[in-house]
């Protein structure tokens, strides 16, 4: 099999998405549209990836750091122009290149291997990925000769009334014989209304000096999608929203409504998991099987055990293990853990906190830079005072030990094995195990005086 | 008007749900999708419904209980076969027979009273309920000779580039002569690729024997859709969400947005309230007129008054008044009891709490295990504590008591007619009537001690 | 150009609706039907707007106040009747007249503008708003002489095969001569099925009189909605969602699921601004540039800056800085205003506050009927007692206090500049500068209590 280089056009500034965010930066279903790109192309085991950079360079460099080679297009003369920058480092070698817009971040691995054995097999020196569209306006449109070979690409507006009525239509994705087009893209001119040098301009030079030039037409039409709006931005986050979920669902997860459930490109679920409406996963979140996640939950970069239970919450950087029970209206903040059998109730927050087996939170608690052991149960309304205005303090709270409703547990404090807090306290030194500790006033009823605060009119 | 049977297929294992549960429990709008087959089979008021069970059984007849009688398929050898079990019970009756399989949640009682009105109107031995399919492949196509009447169904694999052009398909719901159905099941064989009986050869058996087959097109494909994987689950959840949308619609519901909000078939709703997105309502839940529910809230198995308002909420298995206002941020647990007028603020949690009309739990407390009167104002931050650790105890708060902010109930406690209990207490004794307890440390300042304790740099 | 009157109608029930609100009060989008037709209309420079009234006339003209001169139709007789009813307003004007109906919320300024140009362009005396129906069924239907004028409307129940095989449907917008509309409408009679008087039939009576009628196709079938159900109200919300967030995607909002995404109309969002799912966002709201907006999120009358992060959380009526963190889980309630770099976190209500530059309630609290300095740290738990159970009072805390986790601070209070609280106090006394206040009892530990109060058996 020939080496396989690839070009990725990175370097259009995108003015209609009207951002300051470089355009390929913008992401879809949380990643970087050409990441996307890098991802599926990296699926074919090439030789190199140079990707073409321009407006954002340093940004787009950041984000795909070493995944890449880069070659910088100072001035956007046009996509040909785009793809000369690479040949310092492709021009000369043997092998087959592909070209690929940055923008469009739904093209996929499988489509771009069937591009590649289609030209392999074909015996061309360029094969154009084309696709059907319903509505062509617009597209450049692909003509064939009678051997099903392409006889040339006509833009829409160059288009006769016969050519219009083609609905094969080119989508901008392009492989090459690599020698072949750096040859070509030597005589490519720009003489031309916008003063552009096009890469379409490359089939003409090749077919006119007597190339084959071959067609791949995909059945996925919104594989083919660029994105050079928000609106198309949207389009394709709904497309890639579908595809994952899909995929999801296949492997036997329940999405409730895929329609309106966001699941990262790198989030991996396990079987007989429920997703309900209204949740979102993303970055590096894993979880395990028979969990039942949302309504309305967002799970970000967490990793969570089986059998878990998380509702109506938000959660993110953690470690949750399994038969843990979240929400609903609970807040997990990065650099949590919490072990099996972990209860997390409402209105409570988890901040940099370790929690052993079993334990509870139940309700409308803070517990934030703390290592609480297992079978501890938290009452309602704790909290770790782990701030003074000045530094932050850790909290222990040893095995089996009860706090209180209501209490203060100001840091750097521990509460030993076994130590029972009384409501309403606030403790600020250290429990003993098996004891109990008591920080409050005793209750004084001052009868009838109800009606001397509140006189009463007759 | 004759006897009508029916027999439902439930016995498949449904390997593409790559699921530990058994297929036809799978929910759809929170209902398994065979209870959906019965609730809709219940309204032609049959003489015996026998459900065809294998995989699973056990889970099946518990889900169903006594809505059905049940016959073991105990190897899945086709669907002939899985009709076969139910001879014992239902051969040699006088009457039709419908045949439906447990994984079309989406059939309906009107669209088999059609089927049942059309083969006795046509006469017929066996009447398939077919569809006009856009995309027919994959269908068994229906081949209707001059008369209309069906002349065989073929097979996708097997069809003819003529029989392929056919829309009508057969949907797999059959309506046969009871008798005829019996003794035709004695003929079909296994001699296929699968060795498996298939059902759709008793239509060719009672062809062959000269008998009449009709077939009675529905206009409407969606209820036909079986569900094989969970991709078709979440199509089949979307149909039936979008039909029950549509039935409160019509009814006066406004629902913002039918395609993101998620209401179960058993739930009621009165006219005049309107249902922002994002909202789940689950079980027997009944909400009343004039009511605003919603957005983002979640209210299971709960009866909710007029002129109540909901807001990004949770409730569940209770009983909620007229004119209360829960939300933002509440959670109403199991078997609590809202009178009217009732309001549960942010951040409130109550569970297995009556409140008496008027009363107020505005901010951030819990109400756990808890008789509140009437007229009850409970100030932010006020916790029940209703757990020692070992065993839960009650709290009593009566008419017209006021509870002051960050208090402390300890349970068993009464707070009495009138009392009022200062903020930051916690209360461990009752509180007499009109009286006013306090239970909290007098305030001291320290002068300038800050800068004793975070000395400034100069 | 002529003088362009207008007349609106508004008078019907809407039985269909099944509801006691009038029929076009009811809201798309957050705003009544009505409204925003006259929103479109005033896009229009007319002279004069007359809506009619009938049932609810008194909330429609509350509804509108003087945007319009009003007309009462007493008995609705028809929509010829209806539009009698403007004749001692407009009568014997020169000028154009749009009709137009008070339940075709969609219809757009632009559409209208087309058709009186086209009205003026053919020199007609009436000119029809048509559209293109793919289903056509139900629709009065457009026939066109060879000209292309209209030569009459045949309604659905009327038309012939040929006729019903028209996909050019009447609107039910209509632009008339002024004059020629109101003589007439002098001579429409009732003598029809319902007893009632079309305005349709004044087409035909200008077309007898030998008077040229035009009709202007719209591009656009949805602008010619009408809504007669809540079926079709949630499909005007849909699509008016769609129009209403594109507006925005154009602009340089990233809306990352647009069918999932709530705008009001009258919403104003700043480019590279990013909202998530599950967001509402509705009044005269306004959000700056570089925002992360939801998910799952209400605001409505606020005022946001830039950089500003609100996540699961609701506001109301406030106004909320630059670079402000909020959520998840707050709500901001009306009258507060939170100063740049302010952070909000989880729990917590503010209401009718004032928060300074910087300052933080992360956690847990509730602050109202306040006013809050910059940079104040008030710890988690921490509760303003502003109600006595009477009266509301005000908490004054001042720049760079510091207030200790679970903290009352009994309203009238004020805590002075640099002053700290202790962890637990209650403060109903005013904090000098710089000073700590301390109220909370002492820690006593009683060792090995626990097993006195839960001894545990061997």
């Amino acid at each position: 099999m020939a080496n396989i280089y690839a070009v990725i056009l990175a370097a259009g500034q995108g003015t209609r998405m009207k951002s300051k965010l470089y355009k390929v930066l913008h992401p879809v279903c949380g990643k970087p549209m050409v990441e996307h790109v890098i991802d599926q192309i990296s699926g074919l085991h090439t030789e190199q990836i140079v990707t073409i950079v321009g407006h954002g360079a340093e940004k787009v460099k950041a984000q795909l750091q070493d995944r890449s080679a880069y070659a910088l297009q100072e001035e956007q003369l046009g996509t040909a122009h785009a793809v000369v920058q690479a040949e310092s480092m492709l021009g000369g070698k043997e092998g087959i290149t592909l070209v690929v817009c940055g923008d469009t971040p739904l093209i996929q691995t499988s489509t771009m291997e069937a591009l590649v054995k289609h030209h392999e097999e074909t015996d061309a020196k360029a094969t154009i990925l084309t696709a059907h569209a319903e509505k062509p306006d617009g597209y450049g449109r692909i003509i064939r000769g009678e051997d099903g070979s392409v006889s040339r690409i006509v833009e829409h507006k160059d288009a006769s009334e016969t050519e219009r009525a083609v609905k094969e239509i080119n989508t901008g994705t392009y492989c090459f014989d690599n020698k072949s087009l750096f040859d070509a893209l030597k005589n490519v001119s720009n003489e031309n209304v916008q003063g552009e040098y096009y890469l379409p301009d490359v089939i003409e030079i090749l077919k006119a000096a007597g190339e084959t030039i071959s067609a791949y037409q995909t059945d996925s039409f919104d594989e083919t999608l660029g994105v050079n709006d928000r609106v198309a931005l949207s389009e394709a986050e709904r497309l890639m929203r579908a595809r994952i979920n899909e995929r999801h669902m296949r492997a036997g997860v329940t999405i409730v409504d895929p329609q309106n459930t966001y699941i990262g490109p790198d989030v991996s679920i396990g079987s007989d998991t429920i997703v309900h409406p209204g949740t979102m996963l993303s970055g590096h979140t894993t979880i395990g099987e028979d969990c039942t996640i949302g309504p309305n939950s967002e799970i970000q970069h967490c990793e969570v055990g089986n059998q878990t239970v998380i509702r109506q919450s938000a959660a993110f950087d953690s470690r949750i293990g399994s038969n843990v029970n979240i929400g609903p209206f609970a807040h997990i903040r990065p650099q949590s853990t919490l072990a099996d059998e972990v209860k997390i109730g409402n209105f409570v927050e988890v901040k940099k906190a370790v929690f052993g087996k079993g334990s509870k939170a139940s309700h409308l608690s803070y517990i934030g830079d703390a290592e609480v052991g297992s079978d501890v149960n938290i009452g309602c309304g704790t909290i770790t005072v782990n701030y003074d205005g000045k530094n932050k303090f850790l909290t222990t709270i040893e095995d089996g030990a009860f706090i209180g409703c209501n209490s203060n547990l100001v840091a750097p404090v521990t509460v030993k094995k076994g130590a029972y807090v009384a409501a309403g306290s606030t403790i600020t030194d250290e429990v003993p195990e098996e004891s109990m500790a008591i920080a409050r006033a005793r209750q004084v009823n001052k009868e009838n005086y109800v009606q001397k605060i509140f006189p009463k009119n007759d």
